[in-house]
């Protein structure tokens, strides 16, 4: 493909991309395949000359397409929301074309300055304390995702509270962890990944809301204590996944500057809905925090993969990730003047992922990445109304964002089948979780074009489909 | 940003990235930036409002392009490459119009399949061994990068060594690691982060070539299996990143079967020159290996991030990194009968990555695929034959592939001044190495449109520098 015909195609596939978009709702959300429909349509060895763009487009209509499920339908509800825009897609196609690899200032300062400089931004809009912004001891970093994050943090945890020797002399098995029973998954798999293990790993009780009790993590840490055991980390989440609870970020990190135990907030959902003022909120205590991290690709219309990691003392995290083979010494590294983010990461290469970013806050404006995420609370509101009007569901947690998790009163089986004739009828997707061990409907808005009317369509469908179970 | 300007923008940015490669030779290769002069240029807050997309594509040339290393020049010659091309370009840009969050196979069964079936496709075209296809008991999967692929491997190679203990109780101190002298760095990085300790890791001297040594490594995990400790990890590289050296994949892995130590073997960048037959012999012993990566984002035209991780046994992998929390349940996974690549990786989501390693296949053909790769190989050998002609230079190593090794023979100092002065030429950019312990150049070629001109060109540039050097 010479360049000419990267013009040309490159124009067709845009058109194709924006069509897609404008026909979006016209698919079956969840994808209608089996196991193996896809692989059965490929062939069995790669072409040995050449071929046509259009063949592969042709093939991505035929063979991609019906294996797609469409995260960007206004319909999808389902886990979080892995939501893009048009500023996005074009920023990301911007680094594509660019192809540098930041691993270094030296290998293109604006990729290393402009991350900085907008996560600098997100500081201050996010009401985040001042130690996270890189003018003060700490900084921020864009990682692939918020698991990512939360190793680097346990990472940097254990470090600190061995006094640096767990890198030289491995993991001891005196460390220990804590999180709520409704943690994501991802952390106890940073624990397992940094050889804490997951038997120093505890699973701290919750309230009535789903949100971690400090009574109970302190009663654990003292447990702990007494038998001779380090508290290393301790996680609390702004927006735990199944319910979207709001864990008490001050007192968790009053306990944990007590304890000296590094103290993570994971906001990857709800930190987006700070950027509105009456958010702040959520944020309160976090400047307690040792590390801090949310993911503009669930709800900020940036896709995946941007997750934004703050820590307030840099230093623990370089120390942590930093080595210096010759082969990457260069002058600006060793002049101290310039962040190497390669330092702040566990891969070597990375991207420039704060392009779509930029893209992304300057396309929009401040004014307009609030008024959709003010949208979408709303929209969850009204059909949080709607489930408490209809006497055969109940709602299942508190409506905190955009979460709306609820059942239909008939138990486990019923609930199951609801979702499945749901999803099968490609209108619409939700996912489920357990709540006071009970089979629950998660029904999350934060798709970039969602409106209010498809949500309402939704819940009619919803009613339908009890209706139908119970006929 | 409505569809219809997306539509509109997107035509004018691919035009734009169009353009970029059509004049990328003008640019000086590596940007002449000072630390802080391109925040200095960016506005101390986002924008209330959104702003019109022309303005942030005028802040592209003004702020963003001075602060660019041209990666995808063709006198781009640091580091290993990392390039990228049309059909690649295309394929992301695909990949993010579309928006899908791979994580399960549930959620894009096209994501996972597509994936799958094009790292079979490598396997047999790389000489990669039967268990490393997904129809025995290993299979391929689509890393970041080979750090990523590398802190895999070193994972379930410690779930393997602790019986599947580590995961539970953390790692105990009493695992080693063996690479050699000239292994990557993100090796350690993984053995670091995997709680391991870098003092249980073992550098293998080399020999003349800057290959492992086997006797030595015997000898070392004699050593250590004396003192009772339990050697668990051994990596050997296809290409080492200062000089392209080979290990002797087979001897390595012939100890490894007889220790039962988990042989990593890592061809980051020079398992591509694998895709041509003749190069094959480069993989001899490969079979002996449990887990292999290369890196389709260094020399095989594929954008970063695409690094291709196999394994030779996935129920390890599995079982060193699942955790099924209920709101990711569904009858798929729980059939057995998919792959969820979350199970394969550090982070819970991926992108659509196999998209553009698809498109490059089919659009360049192996053929076309072969073609570069051996006119890269060749001109590296070209060059190689005019360092050996001018007394002034000596060579440091042997050219096994596409990278050359050389230096003037006025010390270390003579060379670092003729490499500042020629990347501060920004007519082509070499990075550097130690070999010998002697500052050393390396000319990497590799970038999709160099041609033999840009190399001899290059080589005239260094002739002059030597001589200003000398003058």
């Amino acid at each position: 493909m010479n360049n000419e015909e990267f013009r040309r195609w490159g124009h067709r596939l845009i058109d194709w991309i924006a069509d897609y978009r404008d026909h979006v709702e016209q698919y079956p959300v969840m994808s209608q395949v089996k196991p193996g429909e896809i692989r059965s349509m490929l062939p069995e060895k790669p072409p040995m000359q050449g071929e046509p763009f259009d063949a592969i487009l042709r093939d991505v209509d035929r063979i991609i397409m019906p294996g797609i499920m469409h995260w960007q339908s206004p319909n999808f509800f389902g886990f979080f929301p892995s939501n893009n825009s048009g500023p996005s897609i074009l920023g990301e196609l911007l680094s594509t074309g660019l192809g540098v690899q930041g691993m270094l200032w030296a290998t293109s300062p604006a990729c290393t300055e402009l991350e900085t400089h907008v996560l600098d931004w997100l500081v201050e809009l996010l009401g985040l304390p001042p130690a996270f912004h890189s003018s003060s001891t700490g900084g921020g970093v864009i990682q692939d995702s918020a698991s990512s994050a939360a190793l680097c943090a346990i990472l940097a945890a254990r470090e600190r509270s061995t006094g640096g020797r767990s890198n030289s002399l491995g993991a001891d098995g005196s460390l220990t962890a804590y999180i709520s029973t409704q943690t994501h998954s991802s952390i106890e798999k940073g624990v397992r990944i940094a050889g804490l293990g997951a038997d120093q790993l505890r699973q701290i009780e919750v309230d009535a809301n789903y949100a971690m009790r400090p009574d109970r993590l302190a009663e654990a840490i003292a447990l702990d204590r007494a038998a001779g055991l380090r508290p290393c980390f301790v996680c609390a989440t702004v927006g735990t996944t199944s319910s979207t609870a709001i864990d008490p970020i001050r007192e968790i990190g009053r306990i944990c500057r007590k304890e000296n135990a590094w103290f993570h907030v994971d906001g990857a959902m709800a930190g987006t809905a700070t950027i509105c003022p009456e958010f702040h909120p959520l944020h309160d205590g976090v400047e307690l925090a040792e590390s801090y991290c949310f993911n503009p690709h669930k709800w900020m219309f940036t896709n995946f993969d941007c997750d934004c990691f703050f820590v307030a003392d840099r230093a623990h995290l370089i120390r942590t990730l930093s080595i210096l083979p010759e082969y990457l010494r260069n002058r600006a590294t060793e002049s101290g003047a310039v962040i190497d983010y390669r330092d702040w990461q566990v891969p070597l290469g990375r991207r420039f992922r704060a392009l779509k970013l930029w893209f992304v806050l300057r396309s929009f404006g401040i004014e307009g990445l609030r008024q959709r995420v003010r949208q979408h609370i709303q929209y969850a509101r009204e059909l949080a109304d709607w489930v408490k009007a209809d006497p055969r569901f109940e709602m299942a947690a508190p409506v905190t964002l955009a979460l709306v998790c609820f059942r239909h009163r008939g138990g486990d089986a019923v609930n199951q089948k609801i979702l499945d004739q749901l999803n099968a009828s490609g209108k619409l997707y939700l996912s489920h979780t357990r709540l006071d061990d009970k089979f629950t409907l998660r029904f999350s808005i934060g798709q970039t074009e969602t409106q209010r009317h498809h949500v309402a369509q939704a819940w009619r469908q919803i009613q339908d489909a009890a209706d139908a179970e119970m006929s």
